[in-house]
């Protein structure tokens, strides 16, 4: 790669004044940023020069945008970082905004660079190619952004650019969610002090140390005279970086564990403490009574949308509740303020006397029914998981799509430690994932790169329906020679849909691809991508690819990704998901029932859908 | 396909009432769509149920979601009617709206109906899947379009709302432009009131006859007191439906024609008197000169965007300039409103006496240059474009993406009557033609079907990189058995954005993709694939492969897509491409040719892109 920026020192050795292009990814380096996605386009092409200036920060372009904002969604989900984009004014930064706001949503740190028109362009309100009809306003894309990020940074001169994107830059990571940053092109090369790059950003939250300490001394108290404390775990605790400290609280504490859906994962699965998924009635035998018995949850980090409670059916009190949130205590209905999970949880672990925490015998949870289709030699549903679940290894990044993945994966207790689990819970946008597995894969090469972490790897489950929608990342993967592995649930069409409504319309079918040319069209060599394609429509057959070196241990023994096709039937379903669709209401199980799916007896849905 | 809408009648029998979502599918049919594209998700679905109760009417889903926006842009543009598309809250419309833009600003009629979560939901701001953050706003998707659409239904209730549809439809057609019905799930069902479906909607645009009358009168003085008028044709025409009765005027002219970037073909190419594309400084010899000697140019439909005037470069005075734009003239300065651009041309027709009209003698074009490359046994630039040229048959769809073809095929002008060429010039959205093409050949099957114009052909010319994507649309091409000719332009890249800038740069590569697996990949049969695919490295393949009876007559003899490799050098690009970069300024053109690409004289740039 040239070092080619416009005027731009050939160095990261820092003068008077650098390039503005220059001066944002260093400071996005800074920050822990490695990879940049995006696509090139007019107005960002002299900016990204600028990157090939940066030591360490590398370009990986994607697909399309969308690609790029799921791809730097998953970067920063493994990182625990940020990811970062780049895009082109207008169609490009258009294109990115569904993944942008399937990050804000779920909390995670995304930085959307978008190059601009020039200024005089933006004034004159030029008729220039992507904007919008004559005499247009060449803010309307940034406007349409604006409910689906933290803040932005819209850059107009190059005075006071670099406090502006300091400015962003902490925003992005104190409240974990997407911001822009707005460059027209004609400020790319304009020189800025470079002073700032000498002293790192302080990307810690507003946080009031009494407040903490306040807090702290309360739940603890709360703790200290409660029977039978329990904890439930939810993905905000891991979005903030709190899942350290919650480890160690929880090694100080003898009580039931729980998850949420989506909080799976966090605190190991092996501990023994551990229950299992609460998913208010969408949970296995046992649980909620379990959790629902408790004078004291510690509630940490929850994201309550209808997908990760249960539909709306988690029962907890407000009275026996601690919640644990981003950046706010809660007990028993009294709230303290500026105490930012990692530090609240920091205190308590230092502060907590294990001799006054009570300690709770932990109920024995009847055995799983016997699925009455455990004789078939097909795949199932109910065989499916749990078998993915027992393949599994410490160190994996394991990505449920929505579908019957994200439904699925929740029903097993993960069999080791140090399982990273991500899924796309509440905003639910297929396609998600593919992209997002990609940046995952990065991420995972970076920090292994860097000493930071044990490689990993990344298992991206999902199905034919999402994977349709984004598939040309898979692509990518190739060209960066990266390995993960792709589980496709080939179900023929959304089966998530049929569940719902509609089980046999056509609109619930889809585009059908041969899994087995997918590697070749990619441009993968035709001997290794022979060796790389599996297809699984038996448990023999899915037992069998699982135990090849080169699935156990892509990094090591394969080359590229693995591609693994599963085939299961259309009409076969989770337990899980046909219980959470039965939570909208009687109807939807009477509708689920005529067409054909299996669904377990729910006492009531909460009718919340109607 | 099951007739199974929710207590819809079985028929389209009119009672007194009719489920809304019936009568909102009924209107659309009404209106001239045959077909609904689009990705069902968890809130349209029993809104897309009522597709199959309206007689005619078809649903084609689409791989994702900005796929169905080009797709029905494509379907809108070859019907010169509307497309239509149906999305689900958040994230189904938000991944569209990138296509939506791109309709808007270039004036295509687009019906985007979004299935909602419920009044009730949105009432209680309830956490539902796809939704934005804690106590979600649930329009927030909603507000991130307003300035993409001309106007949007913003259902709330069944009372009113068919007056609301009815409203909305009439705008789109208007205006031409995009529109947004947005449709809460629990209103799909409930009963309106049936009596409107009785009475077609008025679609025409609102006209004032006595200033079209005063409007024709003051243009036709003008003409018959010139000495020599033009015509120049911009694409606003065609899509304001006033191809055929400009296509008349002209016939009654004895004057030079020209046509810009996106106005090419709207006049018959084969027209003696038509000199070719008026590009400001971006055109072939003599033909600037020609049309500013002119003392009274028609620009018919004019859209000025940088890519559709050279750079700005356009030098037709107003003084000597009638416009006729979608609803307004205007006459050295002087404008006439409410004179809709098809009655205006009608009002032409009827009382233009040719013998007032000063005969202009047609002016001989000096010879194209010869290209340097003419002995070059590999496939070049400057021998691709005219070949396909010289390959067009009447009643052909041509899509140039955006890219070399939007610049190489403008060179040539068409061999015969009625090709209708595509491109999104303004916008300037790659990945756009893919899907684009798609609806096309859609439209084509409708029409046709309808003996409304002959079947003709889809001729998609587009590059590697902007296939990239979107790709997976050739699946539901393979899916749909539909008989595009699909033409990829292989040069490594994004050869668009090396001429700009970054030559070399690892940026401008992009995910390469091994052709001859794309067909297989998407589920055509093998040997029907090894049939339809196609590659071109030399002149001679390229000669060979457009002989084939199969690619000549793809409907008649082919049996799906065919897909043509055209192997390109990375750095060869349409002498327009570069000339059109070098409008930029003297800085652009030194740096294309320090980068080796061949660039013609530029007089001087406008310079209006520093």
């Amino acid at each position: 790669m040239s070092k080619m920026a416009n005027g731009a020192p050939q160095t990261n050795g820092v003068g008077d004044t650098v390039p503005l292009g220059l001066y944002l990814w260093t400071r996005i380096k800074q920050v822990g940023v490695n990879r940049i996605f995006g696509v090139p386009g007019d107005f960002n092409l002299t900016l990204l020069d600028h990157i090939y200036n940066v030591d360490g920060l590398e370009w990986t372009g994607n697909t399309n945008e969308l690609n790029a904002a799921y791809a730097a969604d998953g970067y920063a989900r493994t990182m625990h970082g940020a990811g970062c984009l780049v895009t082109t004014h207008g169609v490009g930064e258009l294109s990115a905004l569904n993944g942008i706001a399937g990050s804000m949503t779920e909390q995670v740190r995304i930085i959307h660079v978008v190059g601009q028109t020039s200024r005089k362009m933006q004034e004159n309100r030029m008729m220039i190619h992507h904007s919008i009809g004559p005499s247009p306003d060449h803010q309307v894309f940034n406007k349409a952004s604006v409910n689906f990020r933290v803040t932005a940074a819209e850059l107009q001169s190059e005075k006071g650019a670099t406090e502006e994107i300091d400015r962003v830059l902490r925003e992005c990571y104190v409240k974990s969610g997407p911001v822009y940053i707005f460059v027209p092109i004609d400020i790319v090369d304009l020189p800025v002090p470079a002073a700032g790059l000498t002293k790192a950003l302080d990307l810690s939250p507003p946080t009031d140390p009494k407040a903490v300490e306040a807090a702290a001394d309360a739940v603890l108290s709360t703790l200290y005279a409660s029977k039978n404390p329990a904890v439930f775990v939810d993905c905000l605790v891991d979005r903030h970086n709190g899942t350290s400290e919650l480890k160690e609280l929880v090694s100080k504490l003898s009580c039931p564990i729980f998850a949420s859906n989506m909080g799976k994962g966090i605190v190991d699965e092996t501990n023994p403490n551990y229950l299992g998924v609460y998913n208010g009635m969408v949970s296995g035998l046992g649980v909620a009574a379990a959790i629902e018995a408790s004078d004291c949850v510690f509630v940490v980090g929850s994201l309550a949308s209808d997908t990760n409670s249960g539909g709306f059916s988690r029962k907890v009190l407000p009275e026996n509740t601690i919640s644990l949130d981003a950046n706010s205590t809660t007990i028993k209905g009294k709230t303290f303020e500026s105490t930012p999970i990692k530090y609240l949880l920091q205190a308590l672990v230092s502060k907590i006397d294990s001799s006054k925490v009570p300690s709770v015998a932990i109920p024995k949870l009847p055995p799983r029914p016997q699925e009455d289709d455990a004789s078939s030699k097909a795949v199932t549903q109910s065989y499916l998981w749990p078998t993915l679940a027992s393949f599994l290894q410490p160190h994996d990044v394991l990505f449920g799509e929505t579908g019957t993945a994200a439904f699925g994966i929740p029903d097993s207790d993960f069999p080791c430690e140090n399982i990273q689990w991500i899924t796309q819970t509440y905003y639910g946008s297929i396609g998600w994932a593919t992209p997002a597995a990609l940046g995952s894969e990065c991420a995972l090469q970076d920090l292994s790169a860097a000493g930071a972490r044990p490689r990993g790897r990344t298992l991206l489950v999902t199905g034919d329906g999402s994977m349709m929608l984004t598939a040309q990342e898979i692509g990518n993967m190739v060209k960066q020679n990266l390995s993960p592995l792709i589980f496709v649930v080939n179900n023929a069409g959304y089966t998530i849909e049929r569940v719902i409504h509609g089980a046999r319309q056509s609109y619930n079918d889809i585009v059908p691809f041969a899994y087995e040319h997918l590697l070749p069209f990619f441009n993968m060599p035709r001997e290794q991508a022979a060796r790389n394609f599996h297809r699984a429509a038996t448990k023999v057959e899915l037992d069998a690819v699982l135990a090849l070196d080169r699935v156990r241990d892509p990094v090591g023994h394969g080359k590229g990704p693995q591609v693994i096709e599963i085939v299961v039937d259309m009409m076969d379903v989770p337990w899980r998901l046909a219980t959470q669709v039965g939570t909208r209401g009687p109807e939807a199980v009477r509708e689920m029932r005529e067409a054909g799916f299996k669904v377990r007896d729910i006492e009531h849905g909460t009718g919340f859908w109607s």
